[in-house]
């Protein structure tokens, strides 16, 4: 396991002290990222239910999941062998028997049935049926919603940590750059979007990469006027804009990035936007530090781009770090108005200040950690506009 | 778009069909899958919440989500743009606002509070909190469980949704010879899921690739007694078996394939192993045809293993075709003990008879098509366990 058993303790030690604060002594964690978290358990097995329980009067958790699923977790998690339960593949996908109801058996059989047990109400992978069955199994326990609990633990990254997200930062460059490289006029999105895939997964000659919670996002022309569109198989065109948001993965921690290249010369108003942005990007950038606020640092954007007309309706950046799919994402501190989130060093964030209009869009972001003096961008990329005008784009640096 | 008009229409006719009879007025679909199905959507912003709202009464669905996929909305859907209703970024992973508050006050707006509502209780995201927080803003709706409704209707596939498949098969072909070609010792797992996954996305030269619902499983050494671990850094070594599963997968449609390699000569219990699962799985595709039942297939199966001793506790296959991370499954047809679903043409599933265990493990499927006197492989590649031992492995076929 690359996370030692005492860091897993450590995080077990500071889950509890979080449910002992709002009154829950049993957790049922559903959320891949937060079960991995909690033990190693890192599997593509979270499209069936399965749910890691934790007691506020127990040092291990317990493991339940898939009977096919169980060896997986023997090989990947801290925990004893005897913790890890599997429930038998009749539950799966069946509409007579749900996972959920073996859970409340087990918890019954273990005399934990009458506890206040926090559910993670609005995480991933834990559907309105799966609560409606525990309900229905467990009537004298008392529910309480944990929804984010185990993701705010997750908010402050350890040493080891970091040294994770930095790796995936150097391949999120190369993915990058590999990217930009291949965007050019009469090239596939698809292509681009494999050799981003390729970068990603196959990593450095030192260590390999993990697969990204979110593929790469590449929409064109008219399709950057939204940034979820993944990629389709026509050939890019003279003057369309291509924007690649992507991360780099290790180890299921990510680094993301996002860059605009522009196939031929920007128009005038294209390299306008880019410079707005790119200025109020540097600007939250410079005025980041431990002890200012998520809300802080959006009005640091506001104040730089509103001079000149421009205004962003988004969240402009949020949490990230350990995730599954669907989201890289953290779920809980965002660069918005409203949230008073004090940055602390060793948070770790995507800044993401896009401007995507049905005319021109511009996206650049970067990924950062707050240090004791202010923050360090993770990923070395320089922040412009790419334009590919017919001549041979230069690699930024060398691929390692 | 890929699918005609006319077809999303007579998808939407079944649809309303369906929530006839189980007197459902209003169906609020939340899984990507059949978003896609009935309106085209497609964006990697499942991440977030969305809803398709469709009406007994009314020839257009409404789609409600996230202002900056509302363009999304507009670029991929036959949906009228008044139809598309976009939710303010405040209400994204919001302590305060729900997006399921926001579809409550839409639909009372629209004089349709008063309703029996239809939702997907046990789909992908739809959490907890989402029905939660629906229950509450709709107290006059009567609530009926809608799970699965929109995925039983996609269980026999139309013409254009077979060639889909099939064009999701060619590139399922070249990403398995791809990945046979180069797994052997010394050679890093990373590597391989690199090299799948540039075939995967790539695609071919006449059409590309879309991402897969699951990245490639390849197991190897000892992670093979567990089907659902991905790939590590470390170097393959002499004597190890390594599976691959995987998918190809166009406009979201998919065909997935398993193989397993050896590295090395395998043991004479490997090769028996292979040999009865193999025996195996051709008696289940030589009896598969219309009018026989799941249970009946995965009979077969029993009966040609267990005189060599074999049993597998395991579901033996499911149905497949359009769909989004984290599973190719449509989670409604199994072939399994107790299923009494009648196969008819142009089902399509997924058959997958291996046998992972703490010694050797082996894993070969075939996806197949119903056809009208039979069933049809849909991925032209040998059934066999593959050798890989020092010499060079001959592609079986020319990549196109």
């Amino acid at each position: 396991m690359v996370i030692e058993v005492a860091e897993y303790q450590e995080r077990m030690k500071k889950t509890k002290e979080r449910m002992a604060t709002k009154g829950i002594e049993v957790l049922l964690v559903t959320d891949p990222a937060n079960m991995n978290y909690l033990t190693g358990y890192d599997g593509w097995s979270f499209y069936v239910d399965q749910i890691l329980a934790i007691f506020d009067d127990e040092e291990q958790p317990i493991w339940i999941g898939r009977t096919a699923d169980a060896n997986g977790a023997k090989v990947t998690t801290w925990l004893y062998h005897e913790n890890i339960i599997p429930y038998p593949d009749t539950y799966v996908q069946s509409d007579i028997r749900h996972p959920m109801d073996f859970v409340a058996e087990i918890l019954t059989q273990i005399g934990q049935d009458k506890r206040k047990i926090g559910v993670e109400m609005d995480n991933y992978y834990f559907s309105a049926k799966c609560f409606q069955q525990l309900v229905k199994g467990l009537p004298n326990a008392t529910f309480i919603d944990a929804t984010l609990l185990v993701n705010w633990v997750r908010l402050i990254k350890s040493p080891k940590e970091i040294e994770l997200i930095q790796r995936a930062a150097v391949i999120a460059k190369h993915s990058m750059l590999e990217g930009i490289e291949m965007v050019d006029e009469g090239v596939r999105g698809c292509d681009v979007a494999a050799k981003i895939s390729y970068t990603q997964l196959s990593g450095t000659s030192q260590y390999g990469g993990d697969y990204p919670a979110i593929v790469p996002l590449l929409p064109a022309g008219e399709r950057t006027s939204t940034p979820h569109l993944t990629w389709t198989d026509e050939p890019y065109r003279k003057g369309e804009n291509v924007i690649l948001e992507l991360a780099g993965c290790y180890k299921r921690y990510h680094a993301p990035i996002a860059r605009t290249v522009q196939i031929g010369q920007p128009t005038a108003n294209m390299k306008n936007l880019s410079n707005i942005v790119i200025e109020g990007l540097n600007a939250c950038l410079n005025f980041i530090k431990p002890g200012v606020t998520c809300e802080e640092v959006e009005a640091i954007w506001r104040q730089t781009v509103e001079k000149y007309g421009v205004t962003k309706e988004f969240r402009l950046g949020y949490s990230m770090g350990l995730n599954y799919p669907p989201d890289w994402g953290e779920h809980t501190a965002s660069i918005r108005k409203g949230d008073k989130t004090i940055l602390l060093p060793n948070m770790t964030f995507h800044l993401i200040p896009a401007i995507w209009s049905e005319g021109d869009s511009f996206e650049i972001s970067e990924s950062f950690r707050v240090t004791p003096t202010g923050c360090e961008p993770l990923v070395d990329l320089p922040r412009e506009l790419v334009i590919k005008d017919g001549m041979t784009f230069e690699k930024l640096n060398p691929v390692i």
